[in-house]
């Protein structure tokens, strides 16, 4: 064994900022990291340098923040660590999805050519770009129309975050921008050409977000064609047919890549990843039977399972989509910590603000504190956990959240932990869905942001799910993923791995304490379980569509508003 | 016509203060009014000058803040309005029922009795305490089993509130006490009996809360036998089975009561009456066809009427119960303005309160405000008005409060609006079922504390009942009813009235402004109405009983909590 360490770096591409790791490719190790706040973030009042106004539901990116996040990042990490240039074997980055770049043959987002900048459809529409429901919409029933078989891979319906529903905006929005793109490109393949000049497609993102699927490649011509008779040829046009699994190398970083870092040119750089999919062997998971868990504004569910199951309610179901060789399943709540963001924005009295300051505690600790204290079912509460509607296993956006069981006695710590069960009643539904279709789990892995250190959640998700919860050692799991991919990438020969599952056996960790479920606990959530299932079929399978009435009135109310002033 | 002017004096014992006001007869104008704030208020945690505890749900109050309400108001009215003695031509009371009090022959209050004084069961038990429930629920199976027709005429149940349920409470738990009381006795009569030396039995609250009727007298001894063989004749032992009519002259001041405040003995005084039934002719209505709708921290609605319909959930249905020669129908809704109450004090954020200061209003003008400018259905909301459990028309008090229709968006002045609305939908429910029960209702009149001064709900009053909103124009409507039974028991030739029908006529008054509901509102409401049905019905009549499993689950877990602390 050699006594020289090797070190990858992965980059992370979120939603607001960016994060660069180096990781010691022995241990997993960090040796540096360093965040950069995208300087235009999420771009959704008006275009930069013009006064260009977007519509509601918009979401766009600028392409240079991403670049002056490598500019930003990188430097500090070898300035931090003291490390050589030459113990760096590769780089990995992920980035968020379907974020989608027009660009120009050699890969110039239209965003930067002054001809198109003034065009809001010349710009990365972010993964949150939401402006793109109706083509959603009318893509779904596309597909329902044709018998599409793809569609049970993804829940039976196409959502307005994927790629084609944002493409086919830009065709019928701006015809200008759509003939000027040369290439319609997710940024995680856009960014990974960026770093080699060699333009890919990853696999991850082709298939979660692209209809795309190793056994039947992309829809049909004429599926593509049923949008527009000029987009029957999309793939050729603007894309490209040949995808690229995950943890291959792509490249070697240019010159000019090279430079934006302060690092040697040559190192060899990984296939790209959604920043999602990458936190899984990071979370010490690759193999089936483990259930990833991450807990952000909303809450993912990954598990790996060797064999094809149909699982109702998936946002996507991909081969070789996470670890080559397994079928990766991904679910999800669109709601999660944004739950617990909502109360405390709109929920928690000025008399607890006064409490917090008099004992000099901050707001959310002391709800944490009142509501830890509480037994389950001890407020009479429960919820359903449809704030932001209801992705898995419903998959219904037009649901709505409902809180049960009020009294005068009623106290907002009490509302606060419903809400906390809710979104683990949504998870043990998910979670239960899986292993009633067949897909086997018995872990669960925890990993995110800070709903994964919210001890109260944790310790409610272990007697929900009547298991021992786990939790991943690294903070940054999904920078660390895109690490590990890159350490494959770089290969044995070179001090890397030859699978990802070998890398994250090695660079992969949990942290010593779980939470382990009580009897007694155990016992109580499963009779408000049975409450919540009666409330979730009774509201989600039709039986009462108040929800969806509800939101409908709301428009045309809101719409009739909207006109009268 | 003379040109003396004449008065009566009306006092309303309520539950934390006593009000008195001097009223002339001829129009009903206010003279002076006066208030008294009860030293010991509701007596709930120990006796007054022991440390005798109280059990959870009690509520008693002291003999001794009644008899100084009389001291500490009446004889301000006459220094404020300086009136003579002799232009007082009545005095009539009105007090919270039932309120029970055990008394020696002579009336005194066992509670004022050494022997007596450290034990719970010898003070006068308020109308809200509750701790009578289970003999409440005892008597309610005693009267289904025997088939009791008089069940119908109070929904079906019997109330823990009521006159039975508190005096069996007393037998069961302290024979010491039972035994020792000569009487039991109504405190509206009781007070009567002070003021005269006579001791009578109100029609009012022997009909709303004794089981007595007009037609049917008492429940037969068999009944009270079944609750135990030494109660079946309590009627003759402890009560008495005279009844005496409302508007009636029970007798003239004594000179004790004349004394304590400051009048010349001999006025006379009439029947006791419960408070909010004294509110009805105050608040105008004495015929058939109009609904007085009493806003307080309950809601309560009054109807007359001149046949006996079988209208379901009635808190009561009395005849002569509030006029002679009518039926009077009581319902009601156990939570009203409780739960804007509830809300303010649980659910405001403290930016609202650092808004409020620094627009230099307060707080409820705020959300008042912010819940105004909405549309209706404009929040996507709805929810059931049963915080404090149902009364009318489900009669049901495991039944608890719901809100549909959260999104991340939703806002605190949203959830205040979807509150009002809830209540208001309530009302409707049990306008409709007056209604549908043949009971006609062609006029909507409102009286009673902060929620009836509320602009925004008696709009949506309006709108959702699609009524006109009539408001009384008196605060202080129960006082004011209570001074014209006393006109009505002066009679016509001391200058009083010869009816109370005569009396609402000239003494009873309108606010000029009414609330007029809009065609567009009234629209949207029918539709939010209707979901509101939806989830009453389905929830109310037993198609998913959660709330009552949520209930019974949470006392079994408070009750372990409390055992092992």
């Amino acid at each position: 064994m050699s006594t020289k360490k090797n070190f990858t770096i992965g980059i992370d591409f979120g939603t607001e900022s960016a994060r660069a790791i180096l990781v010691d490719v022995n241990n997993g190790s960090l040796a540096a990291s360093a965040i950069y706040h995208y300087t235009h973030g999420v771009i959704s009042d008006k275009l930069p340098e013009s006064d260009i106004k977007l519509g509601p539901d918009w979401a766009l990116q600028h392409p240079k923040d991403y670049i002056n996040a490598l500019k930003r990042t990188v430097p500090k990490l070898l300035a931090e660590s003291k490390i050589d240039q030459d113990q760096i074997i590769g780089i990995g980055i992920d980035f968020t999805g379907s974020t989608v770049i027009p660009t120009t043959a050699d890969g110039t987002p239209l965003a930067l050519i002054d001809e198109y900048k003034q065009d809001p459809h010349a710009w990365p529409k972010l993964w949150k770009h939401h402006a793109a429901q109706g083509k959603a919409d009318q893509l779904t029933q596309i597909a329902v129309d044709r018998f599409e078989t793809f569609l049970d891979r993804y829940g039976g319906k196409i959502n307005a975050e994927w790629f084609f529903p944002k493409v086919w905006e830009i065709y019928d929005q701006s015809s200008n921008i759509y003939h000027a793109a040369d290439r319609l490109i997710e940024a995680s393949d856009w960014m990974v050409w960026q770093l080699t000049g060699v333009e890919t497609r990853n696999l991850c993102a082709a298939g979660y977000k692209a209809l795309w699927s190793k056994s039947e490649g992309f829809p049909l011509e004429t599926f593509f064609g049923a949008m527009d008779r000029n987009l029957a040829n999309i793939v050729e046009d603007k894309m490209k047919r040949e995808i690229t699994p995950l943890g291959e190398q792509v490249g070697c970083l240019t010159e000019t890549a090279a430079k934006w870092m302060k690092l040697t040119p040559g190192i060899p750089v990984a296939t790209g990843i959604l920043d999602g999919h990458a936190a899984v062997p990071a979370a010490t998971v690759a193999e089936p039977g483990k259930m990833v868990l991450i807990l952000g504004t909303s809450f993912v569910q990954m598990v790996l399972s060797k064999k094809e199951y149909r699982v109702p309610g998936m946002c996507g179901m991909v081969e070789d989509g996470i670890i080559p060789g397994l079928i990766a399943y991904e679910a999800g709540q669109a709601g999660g910590g944004d739950h617990f963001a909502w109360f405390m924005r709109n929920a928690v009295p000025a008399d607890y603000e006064r409490e917090a300051r008099k004992r000099k505690m901050d707001l959310f600790s002391l709800i944490e504190e009142k509501a830890a204290v509480l037994e389950p079912a001890e407020s009479g509460l429960v919820a359903l956990d449809w704030w932001n509607g209801n992705r898995s296993i419903l998959v219904d956006g037009d649901l709505s959240g409902l809180l049960l069981g009020y009294s005068l006695k009623t106290k907002p710590e009490e509302i606060y932990r419903a809400m906390l069960e809710a979104t683990v009643f949504g998870t043990r539904k998910i979670f239960e869905t899986f292993i009633a279709s067949g897909v086997p789990i018995n872990e669960i892995i925890v990993t995110g942001g800070e709903p994964a250190k919210n001890n109260l959640l944790l310790t409610i998700l272990a007697n929900v799910t009547r298991m021992e919860i786990k939790v991943a050692d690294c903070p940054f799991t999904s920078a660390l993923g895109a690490a590990m991919y890159a350490a494959v990438a770089a290969g044995e020969a070179m001090g890397g791995y030859a699978t990802i599952q070998d890398a994250s056996k090695r660079m992969a960790h949990l942290k010593r304490k779980t939470y382990i479920p009580n009897n007694n606990d155990k016992k109580t959530y499963s009779r408000l379980y049975s409450e919540y299932t009666l409330l979730h079929d009774y509201f989600g399978y039709g039986h009462n569509n108040a929800m969806k009435r509800l939101k409908n009135l709301r428009d045309v109310i809101l719409e009739k508003k909207l006109r009268s002033t």
